[in-house]
Order: C-alpha cells, then structure tokens, then sequence
C-alpha cells in the first residue's frame, strides 16, 4: 500500500479544495485548526469541520487513527487529521491536552513564533528553552498520544523538546536551512536532534521557505530532499507542504499578530510584500503532489523510498504516535 | 451474562466510592457531570473525571459504548457514563452536541425543574411543549447517538420529545406518580409514550421519590416496579438510583438554585428538611443492589427478568442508542 499524506495545510477550505485532494490523490491531511485561538473558539473551529465532514461525506472524514487513512483510502475520500500550530488551545490548562486529543487534536505546536507558556519561538532574540510548564505538558501529550510538533519554535527550545519528549516529535513543516537560509528552517542540529530520537520533518512548499522562493524550482527542491535523506535518513521525511490556498490577507495578518501587537509583524513577508506570495508553478494546490513523485524520480529515488516520502514515513508515524504508548 | 447498571448518580465521588461499586458488583454506572454548568466549566468536569480514571484504573474506567461494559465486566472495574440533567453545557450552540457526544457525554436532559431553551421543567406553572430549538437539538441528538432525558421535563414536553425523537428516549431516574404522587414522579400518559417509543426508565431510589420516603420498604418498592411492567411491560425499566452519595448541603443547594435565583428553592425538600434525605435502610450505597435484586424474586420476579431490570435494559438501549442510527 502506498499513500499520498501531506502533514501541514491551512487553506481557506471549500469543496473546491476537498475535489482537489481528491483529484491529486491526497489520502490524508494534517490541516491547522488553530493559530491564535483558545479553547472555546478551537471548539468552534471542531464543530465548522463537524459540519463539513456531514456536508462532504464522499470527499473527506475526520482521520483519528492511521488506520483511518486506509478506510478513507478504501472509498476515495482524504483523511483530515487536527492539529495547532500554538499551544493557546490549551490556555493555561493541562487538563485540556487529553480533553483536545478525544476531540482529536494530533499535532500541537509548543510555540509560535513568540514566546509561549511552553517554549521558545523562532522569532524571540533569546531562547531559554522549555518552560517549568513545557516541560509537564510534553510529559502529559506523550502520555495522551499528541504529537509535539516545533515548526515554528526556536532552535534551544526544538532540540530540548526532541530530548525531553519521551515519543519522537515532529517538524511538520520546514526546509533545511543549509538549503535556504530563513528563519523558519532547520539548522542541521535541530534536524540531527529531532530525527535521531525518532521523529520527522516535512518538507515546506511555501514559498519563503524555498530557495529563490515562488520561482524555485522543483530540480532544487527535491536536490535539498536527497540531500536531506543522505545526512539525516531517508525514513524520517515526508511532505507538509504549509499549503494556504485561497486566504485572504487577513489571514496572513492573524497568523502573524494574532491578539499580542497592536501593530503589524510582516513575518516572513515585508512591508513591499505582506500576502501570501504566488506558489510555485509545479505546487499550486493539492493536484500537484504527482509533480514532486515525478521529480523524486527523476532525481533518481527508487520506489520505496518516493513511497516513503510521498506518504510511507507519516502513515507510520501516525501509527506510532497517535495512540497512548503501548 | 448479566449486568448491574445504574443509570444515575451524583455522588461526592472518592476512592471509598469507587470501591463500593466493586463491592455492590455495579457493572456500569451513568454520573451526572453537570446541573447549571456551562459548556467551559462542563469540560472541567470531564477533565476531573479524566484525572480519577488515571488515578484509579483498577477500579473505573471511561465508558463511550455499551462494549466499554464487557471490558470493565472482564476485568473486575466499573464502566462510567456521563450525563447532563440541564441542557446549559450545549449553551446556545447546537455545534456542541456533537462535540460533547465525542468528549463521552451520553445522556442530556432538554431541561431540569425551570424552562430551558429547548423545553419545559417539571417546576414551571405552563408548559408550552418544546420549543424551536428544542426540536433542532432532538433530531442532532438523535445523529450523533446522544439519548433525550426528560426526568426533570414537565409532561408536555416529554410526552412531545418522545414524539420528536426519531430514537427511543429515556427517562432516568423517577418513579411512577401512582404510587408516590411526587412532582418529579411520572403520571402514566408519560410513561406510556416514553415505553410505547421503545424508550426506559430508571427507578429511583431518591426518598423524595419513594412511597412513604427514607421509610418506603422494599416490598414497595418492588411491588411498584411490578406493576409498571404489568402495565408498559418489563423490557422498559431498570434502575437509576439517583444515589447522591456523601454531598453536602451545598450541592442539593446548587442543584436546585444554580444561579438562576437569588432565593432559595427548596425543590423536593421544605425550610424544614432543606438537605438530602436519608437513604432507606435497604439501599445505603452502591454496595446494597443486591436487596433490590432480593426484594424482586421476593415479589416473584423469574430470573430472566430480574436480569432485564437489574442491567440488562440497560445494556439493550446503551447498544442502540449510544452511536450514530445504522
């Protein structure tokens, strides 16, 4: 069995998307149902997706389980799987790690970019790595079966969950920063520290984390893949392509000030250019996952390993992380 | 096999009583976690259960399907169901019941003693019958498996929320009102549209709901139980103690002023008796199921149906009425 699995999306959903993943043989979808939300309005972003799964039955489910992406699989739907890229959901409750995982939260983010109760993000000056309460809550997401993913967290912060997590942790959306050197990728420590306990990184269609950005080609992006799989094992990469089809720039602006400014942060945008930059023209959208199998090829992976970066290496991971330990 | 079931209580819950379920052989027992509390403060007791079910794994475990019994049964523990007398944990969103339904809620009541937004309390002078949104919350109840319960209901209501309801709906915990003409007891048209819908009720063991209350004897008692199945037949009863072991005055306090009044609201008491009533000597705590079983052969009740009354109803509509209709 091979699959098709995107571990990162954030789009503003519509059928119309649902028939792409479709159409782009998508089987499973980690999707971001929360940036800056506490609990009561995650909950409300739940109850949209409950709405969706009853009104596009044909083309998506709720994915809780990785078996879940073989039922989906089996009658040509895509698995949609939880996730937040900030700790906010829980506020300042511990409690709310469990009570989020039954609603089938998968993936949190200890921190976004900012400072959190949790850790460090990518963006503070300094890094003291994992707070007193980070430290509690990562025990209590091992325990549940949430992922801790650090995307957007700090290098100190990154390597000191990847040793403190019990379970392997995930960078569900990034690039190598030897490759592209922004912000939001992962300097070769960070990727050694994540991947030798286990866990895995996806790679980032975005456009600010690729090299010469919307104009990247898919030559150098899957040159940076093998590179990858040759310093730090082809096992532990897969796909997370940080897709934002369709938003408006308000989104890009909550995702990047939320409630803490009352200013605005261009984050790895610019005051010339504060959107969302065009996609790449072999990435626009979930139809296009068959342009990144074919550069694999062509950069000469054999099967397996397209079937383990395609989808292979998440469909595990989910397997192994998704449920309390055994 | 056979089950004993309790579907309801409300106890100051703590080891002692955990244990005493063991010891009274209780397979399965339907606890109340919220009266007038909203939806936030609901998830904080969902979150107090989930810290009990940690702590005492030997004893409890979550119960989300009529299954979850046979697995607690095989080994020795307590299944725990969990339930609503008022419907404000839903507040104004009909979005949360489904979210609810998926944190394990299993039973909510559409109103207790006042009007809520959905129906009429068993208290108000007038009883319009369900309201609008009433009707919309019944037909999501009945998608995604979560069980209409009007013990609290005013007859009206109940007897058009039988009507409503596409599933069998229940009636948790009261006692016929032609034994015990108490308020909260039901008069036989309700009985009957609840039982003639495929629907339950549980017997309580509440003095104010007993005959000749903390004094009723279990002759009575099981003479009563006798003549409701007489009339509407044994597959429809079981046993919902509405045992509210260890409260303080505070809770009966909070149980029947919420914060809807500033004044007091004596409910089933009086300025006389304003606390809980003492349980009748033959059924102290969970440890004493057994003098009900006893007090049935005595009246001469065949095993079969002792085994129906005791659990196995119970067991039946847990199966069926627990999951999205097939």
């Amino acid at each position: 069995m091979t699959y098709r699995i995107d571990c990162l999306q954030y789009a503003n959903w519509s059928e119309k998307i649902f028939r792409q993943m479709r159409e782009g043989g998508v089987d499973a979808v980690h999707v971001t149902i929360a940036y800056h939300e506490m609990f009561r309005e995650t909950v409300l972003n739940f109850e949209r997706w409950n709405r969706w799964f009853e009104q596009f039955p044909d083309l998506i489910m709720k994915g809780q389980w990785a078996s879940d992406i073989d039922i989906a699989k089996a009658n040509g739907r895509t698995a949609i799987f939880f996730g937040f890229q900030n700790p906010s959901p829980i506020e300042d409750d511990i409690g709310l790690v469990e009570i989020l995982h039954t609603l089938g939260a998968r993936f949190m983010q200890l921190s976004y970019n900012n400072q959190s109760l949790l850790a460090t993000g990518c963006y503070e000056a300094e890094d003291p790595g994992l707070t007193r309460m980070g430290r509690e809550v990562i025990s209590e997401m091992n325990r549940v079966g949430l992922v801790v993913d650090m995307s957007h967290s700090a290098d100190r912060s990154t390597i000191e969950a990847a040793e403190q997590s019990t379970r392997p942790i995930a960078i569900t959306h990034a690039n190598l920063h030897s490759w592209q050197p922004a912000l939001r990728n992962k300097r070769d420590d960070v990727v050694r520290a994540v991947t030798e306990n286990g866990g895995m990184m996806g790679f980032s269609l975005y456009p600010h984390h690729l090299k010469d950005k919307s104009a990247c080609s898919v030559e150098s992006f899957c040159a940076m893949v093998a590179d990858a799989c040759d310093r730090f094992g082809v096992d532990h990469f897969g796909i997370g392509s940080d897709l934002c089809q369709d938003q408006p720039d308000s989104v890009v602006e909550w995702m990047r000030t939320g409630r803490w400014t009352k200013g605005v942060d261009f984050g790895e945008g610019s005051a010339d250019a504060p959107g969302f930059p065009p996609q790449p023209d072999w990435f626009r959208d979930n139809r296009d996952f068959g342009n990144i199998e074919a550069g694999l090829r062509a950069k000469g992976f054999d099967e397996a390993d397209i079937a383990k970066l395609m989808g292979g290496n998440w469909y595990r991971f989910f397997a192994e992380n998704f449920t309390p330990p055994a």
